[in-house]
């Protein structure tokens, strides 16, 4: 299958670190050192994950290659819901009026991308669908504690679209060539590392070194598996992009890969954890920069925990 | 595909119609004229969505005609999350003790026990899985309203749990012979008939009515739709098992399907509306009923708008 276009969408509203030095006393050299974390985006009182997920349609749509009548299937993506009824996947599909397909949400936390894109995998297998919208977004400061000293300053807002189809459509499609996503629910502290429990206390992230620990470990493991199903090493690939979770996590994934840092794409010190819409996010502001021949893997890590890596080729 | 065996779990604390009565000076008789609804069940303090869950998988792993260890996927379905990262999927994950297989957690409100079907469908279709678990649970009075007049009392909690394989696993287990899924987000008042804004409100439905006739339109539809799939009409099912969403819309469904009552499997009068569990819970409760070659259709409509239908043969 191929991804023949993505968007993305960033609130305006930008957040530096000097907000959080006057608000929990957290100076940015602390933050930079720590996260990679310049600033982040912060969607307006009148966003949410569902509008954020429509802006990224909307753009998306303007750049499409066929009709969007052509869509026949749409995966939405999110741990920050506005609505757990009218999910994202829904908002998206009033919006593009487009009736009768299957529609739905999932969420795997920070990995949820590339379940999505997977769900869209067994779509096409079943041959029940043949071009498909996967739209991520996540909304962490509806649901963050600005004042966690640990966590609050970690995340952004922000959302990403992507069109997905099982035959080529252009010369610029990315063709996935392997796509592995896993739970590890039985690593470490993974059910109590990072949880989001709505009627409690929001976002929090009690053990945040056993999430890095974990991370550090899971993302170079299955890149290397998704690799290997191909028949590559690590120096056949042109890039990776990981979870935008901290640049720390990113620099010792690169290290553990052997990967030199110029092929490493991010995005975290402008826009911070913008949770499963990060590495979505990365790929729509570097589309254009990528050639003919090129591979680059994506790798994530979520909680629950949850991971997964996907190698496309242009 | 398979569903080799079905579980369900349901809290202790049952709620009367008098509860109602007490508090918002709805009468028993004029609660089940208008929903078919006697009583109800209420999680415990110490429950959630993701304690439901287990509970259904601990009851289902007592049956299963094969090792735990076959198992290659979990999907859970809830639109009332506990945990919006740590998912009821991870929770089944970390007490079945299975490390390294796909596990995700999907949202389409009520109808999400489909979706969660046919992402299995496109796992076995992938060749990613053979064997999965399926875990839907609704914690409906973590995010109701009582006191709401409107919706309130319609509200249940439960959980079940089913394994699916791709290939027949004994001679009781029930072939599905097709599946259809369907958002119909650009019907009526979808977006705002029913929704859960875990920052806001919680569950509120200002548009039953809207809900109401929808659900009646499209239930019929796609179980006419299924059976034509197969070749089937409605003569040829011994059984349909509807959304618990009101006992006058199943009424509803049947009267326009040409369907007996004693064909229609409810558990609403006793359970209220448990969500996407639902239907889930009712294939339990009659699970030993069903006698070779019998054909049970499934229909599920839900907030978003979401459907769908799925015929098994016994």
């Amino acid at each position: 299958m191929y991804i023949n276009r993505v968007s993305h969408y960033l609130p305006s509203q930008v957040i530096g670190n000097e907000y959080f030095t006057e608000l929990n006393n957290l100076s940015s050299e602390w933050i930079v050192e720590r996260t990679g974390i310049h600033e982040r985006r912060k969607a307006g009182p009148d966003e949410n994950t569902n509008t954020m997920a429509i802006e990224a349609v909307r753009i998306l749509l303007e750049t499409i290659p066929y009709s969007k009548n052509e869509i026949d299937l749409i995966v939405g993506a999110t741990y920050t819901p506005y609505d757990t009824i009218v999910s994202l996947a829904h908002a998206v599909q009033h919006y593009v009026q487009l009736p009768d397909i299957p529609v739905l949400s999932v969420s795997s936390a920070c990995s949820s991308l590339l379940n999505a894109i997977e769900i869209v995998e067994g779509y096409f297998a079943m041959g029940k669908a043949t071009k498909a919208i996967v739209v991520v977004a996540d909304h962490n400061t509806a649901y963050y504690n600005e004042r966690d000293t640990v966590s609050g300053h970690l995340w952004g807002d922000g959302a990403s679209a992507m069109v997905i189809s099982k035959e080529r459509q252009t010369e610029s499609d990315l063709h996935i060539r392997a796509l592995i996503t896993g739970g590890a629910a039985t690593s470490g502290k993974a059910i109590e590392a990072v949880v989001l429990r709505p009627n409690e206390r929001g976002v929090v992230m009690p053990y945040g070194r056993d999430v890095f620990q974990n991370a550090c470990t899971y993302m170079p493991k299955v890149s290397q598996q998704v690799l290997q199903r191909c028949g590559l090493t690590i120096d056949d690939i042109d890039y990776l992009i990981p979870h935008q979770a901290n640049h720390r996590i990113s620099l010792n994934v690169i290290g553990t890969l052997g990967i030199p840092e110029s092929k490493l794409i991010s995005n975290i010190q402008r826009l911070g954890n913008t949770g499963c819409a990060g590495c979505a996010i990365a790929l729509s502001e570097h589309f254009d920069r990528f050639e003919k021949g090129q591979r680059i893997v994506f790798t994530v890590f979520g909680g629950g925990y949850s991971y997964g890596a996907m190698l496309v080729e242009v």
